[in-house]
């Protein structure tokens, strides 16, 4: 068989596919109500799921933090505790990007009707708070301990990240240090979490632990940064969701902070009137500013840094194909395009 | 001194005292913040705590379920778990008062302003979600794994209460039954839970455990009855909250159940025109109509018969100062006017 460009870019997944799809029949069996009407909800929000990132990578450390394999010591499969930690990750994301949507306004996610565009914010709200309910439910039953503990203080940063961005919208002397605090918690938090719970459950040693969270938490930073790129320079229509939406909401982001920080004072009050104007066209006036500048290429070039950092956070850990697909996985990162 | 009726309705508090003050400074040491704004937000919410019900009743249920103390044996005190327990129960109730603020559009609670009136309701939404983490992380940290399992197992049922709820606003065939089982969902399970908890903290019996559960789930289910009636008959001063919201949001009450049942079809008819209608004074006619009526009489009395089965179900306990006060509060559920 001929090796396409796309075979060589993304190595054999490790052997994942068995176990990547019992957390999907976990996930789906979990998201069940007797509720006739929050059931076909809940059927509508599994489209949301999409890449299935952070369970990925929960699988992908727990293998990626084996030892290396002796002849005479197979490495041993993935437990059932792996399985249900990243079933629990992906239902936390799930909720978060439920209540996002709610606060963003969305009305598209993943090429469907995000839940309040359909029934209000009400029933978002609410459905929100039964995902991740059932995600802790999920995690005390059958994850032990300290996985909960964990996830229960994951879930704690997540909101205090997504507190400071809503009491920041509008902030235009917000610093780069806060931006990027805030985008650690609200999604850098969860990545780290999902690596180093796939991790410690399976191996006690502390470097190889550590290595996986810093590799998570840079990936996870450095996904936010790209993914706040796509929402100024991205097509609605290759991301499947709506878009603009961060200049709409006075959302801060890499790209306008280094604006407003360079650019000369007339441009910087250009811009600060645009974001600030009632007119239904500035968010295009925005982008048109924007996009052509400098500070798109700044925000791309940390992002690229981050994922240097996390390759070479991983490269303590022995050869193996869960530590290539990991490799594969930051590289996509900063080169996806929706 | 002179006894006075408030003294005689009063048992003394079988030594709560010391134990409530250690859960609100647990409660208040648990709800900090680094960031200035949620800490001053966290301030804000400290006030809805209110009657410290449920934490009440994990202490009460927790002391009620002590066996009877024999003179070379005495009653253990309370351990550290209870206060745990007390706290994560009234900051899960918290994070549902926040969020219920949210879906009936209030502006006031316990004479104060809604966090939705004040931040708007994004910022409302996201402190329910810190709320909530909070709580599970605290039970996660300092609860052990039954107790956290449980409280991950109530906040199930209470968000397919709140959900089945809203899914039912405007539907004036709901029955009796299903009313119930909503109301059992959204207010009973957390009670009951916070009975159970407390109980099953002190001792393994299970019939113990039992019967303080069930006196908790009738009085969660009498509490809420009797809520929907203030809603309907209360002064909004009394109260110190938002009132007539059930009608507004097209909430069905048990009051309007009954009389949607019971009454004659042009009575009936008259009523659904009004819920219906879009008229500002719509909210007042439905008053006008419903108080007089037979239906607030029903509900008060099916209130009454949850109650009677509340205090019948912990005669089987030792008589203890806990059980005195015990049924104290449940005959208040009954008796209060706000």
């Amino acid at each position: 068989m001929v090796s396409t460009a796309t075979d060589v870019m993304a190595p054999a997944p490790a052997g994942l596919a068995p176990y990547l799809a019992a957390v999907e029949e976990l996930f789906r069996a979990e998201l069940r109500s007797a509720l006739p009407q929050v059931q076909q909800l809940l059927v509508h929000v599994e489209r949301f799921r999409g890449k299935m990132l952070r369970p990925t990578l929960v699988l992908l450390a727990g293998l990626a933090a084996q030892p290396e394999a002796a002849a005479d010591r197979p490495i041993p499969p993935l437990g059932e505790t792996h399985l249900v930690l990243a079933t629990v990750v992906e239902m936390v994301h799930l909720a978060t990007l439920v209540h996002d949507d709610v606060l963003d306004q969305a009305e598209i996610r993943r090429r469907g009707a995000t839940v309040n565009h359909l029934h209000g914010n009400e029933i978002a709200v609410l459905l929100g708070d039964w995902l991740i309910s059932h995600a802790y439910y999920l995690c005390s039953s059958r994850a032990g301990a300290a996985a909960a503990r964990l996830i229960g203080q994951t879930t704690n940063i997540v909101c205090e990240g997504e507190l400071a961005q809503n009491f920041n919208r509008g902030n235009w002397s917000l610093r780069e240090s806060d931006y990027f605090d805030i985008i650690y918690r609200k999604t850098g938090s969860l990545i780290e979490t999902a690596c180093r719970i796939g991790a410690a459950q399976t191996t006690s040693d502390r470097s190889t632990i550590e290595a996986l969270a810093r590799y998570g938490r840079q990936v996870g930073v450095a996904f936010q940064i790209i993914d706040d790129v796509l929402d100024l320079t991205g097509q609605a229509k290759a991301m499947g969701k709506s878009l603009g939406t961060d200049i709409d909401r006075g959302k801060l982001t890499l790209p306008l902070i280094h604006f407003l920080a360079t650019a000369a004072p007339t441009h910087r009050e250009l811009l600060i009137g645009l974001l600030e104007s009632p007119e239904a066209d500035r968010v295009e006036r925005v982008r048109q500013l924007l996009i052509p500048s400098v500070s798109v290429a700044y925000a791309r070039r940390r992002a690229e840094i981050l994922i240097a950092q996390a390759l070479a956070a991983i490269d303590i850990l022995p050869a193996s194909d869960a530590r290539e697909r990991l490799r594969y996985l930051a590289r996509m990162v900063i080169t996806r395009q929706g």
